[in-house]
């Protein structure tokens, strides 16, 4: 925290931060909600969920107006520390990613409801350990939110590539299933369009967790700048953000590992 | 513009936006290669498109980290007007819109890669007008940042629609083939995954045109807030945004288009 303490401090500690997690409480439990939902399709006990997180949408959209409002009330104060700027910008991000993560429960209730309707819809038995995985990033993102963990969040940076390899396996097993089963094209469809949305929920995650780590640290690791600086390492100086002049010199040493035949692999 | 004319003012307008409209030039360029490599697929001259989009894309993530410095630098000088502010809010969330815009690009060359390799892939007849309707949406909210114009962005995001249209027609004609014919089962799949993309770049286009309008006008529409107020009305009092109160009081209210009943057409 700066020089500026007294009220300022509170009004972005207590009730910015606060905002944030109330916000991500509540995303957090729409995404719940659909994930429930969908691994235990058959279950009669959780045909009321898709109908909770239609509901909470508009709700998390709300929150995302108001603490975008209060950030912007906070920056036209002006004179506010480093860390305290930092935390409105990341605050600025992370409710976007928040709001996404909202939407994409509704697309995954969404998928329940035309799942319950078919017959044959079997559920891919990799789906829970993948949801499970997806749980556990969206809760340690909102930990390292809460308790300004870096070490949280740069576990959830960790996890991204298991949802990856999840998503990868259901989608072969799913596709043979289809090609053999015409009647299981529809179902199938359905599940697959599902762990996009797991996949896309985890991309959220991490932006979230990038976001974390740059209000706390003040280092930017998107794109996997930085990631191999470890939270115990606390200097930053080999991983600062590049001069402006690297947009174009830098790019391609800074994601050598981006390349066609690298990229081809992804289903 | 406000009081604080000069240098603030010059490189507020003159490098930021030039920034910003050089990263939306990069992106609508490796989305324009994905969309033309996706709808002629039989082209082979169009076989190098997909590795120039892997290879635009870590370009495109240093700009998006160059511009994020550039606004964050712009907000520690303070003492900006309320449009200069609001500038630099959008621009935040601008660049996180283009950057995911090129990710799926990136995400759209893969399926075509995929596609390339698969005999039988046949091109729904309603993927190139699709495709036409997200170039449009594009190009629109890239123009109404280059000229700082409202309409072009209304028009953007009433063009949202039109593609989910699209989107829903490709994927009940697709369905059909795929389940009367096991071999179209993949090339199916790619094509249904490659129409959410095109309507999630559609998305990121609506969420530009959002900021800029935001930025112009100082009006939020998100979430369909304010979208009533067309360019030739300049009050904005009846959109204004709520105040925090309205978080739970006023969200279904403002909201009550969204409903279990009306979510779940989507496909």
């Amino acid at each position: 925290m700066g020089a500026t303490a007294g009220l300022t401090e509170v009004v972005l500690y207590d009730t910015l931060v606060n905002y944030l997690v109330s916000m991500a409480r509540t995303v957090e439990g729409a995404m719940n909600r659909a994930l429930d939902a969908i691994v235990s399709l058959e279950n009669p006990r959780t045909s009321v969920l898709p109908g909770e997180v239609f509901l909470l949408e508009p709700r998390i959209n709300e929150m995302e107006i108001v603490i975008d409002e209060h950030a912007i009330r906070l920056l036209r104060r002006g004179s506010f520390s480093d860390d305290e700027m930092r935390l409105i910008v990341a605050a600025l991000k992370i409710t976007n990613d928040l709001e996404r993560i909202g939407d994409i429960a509704v697309n995954l209730a969404e998928r329940v409801v035309s799942l319950r309707e078919m017959q044959g819809a079997q559920i891919p038995e990799e789906l829970a350990p993948m949801a499970s995985a997806v749980r556990a990033m969206v809760s340690k993102s909102l930990g390292a939110l809460i308790f300004r963990n870096v070490e949280m969040a740069t576990q959830v940076l960790e996890s991204d590539d298991v949802v990856d390899q999840y998503r990868d396996r259901i989608f072969e097993k799913l596709l043979q299933h289809m090609t053999q089963e015409p009647k299981l094209v529809s179902p199938g469809m359905q599940f697959i369009l599902a762990t996009r949305h797991l996949e896309r929920i985890a991309d959220h995650a991490t932006n979230i967790a990038e976001d974390i780590i740059f209000w706390v640290r003040g280092l930017d690791v998107r794109h996997g700048r930085g990631l191999e600086v470890r939270p115990s390492q606390s200097e930053q100086t080999d991983s600062a953000p590049a001069p402006d002049s690297a947009i174009t010199e830098n790019s391609h040493v800074l994601h050598s590992g981006v390349t066609p035949a690298c990229n081809t692999e992804r289903a």
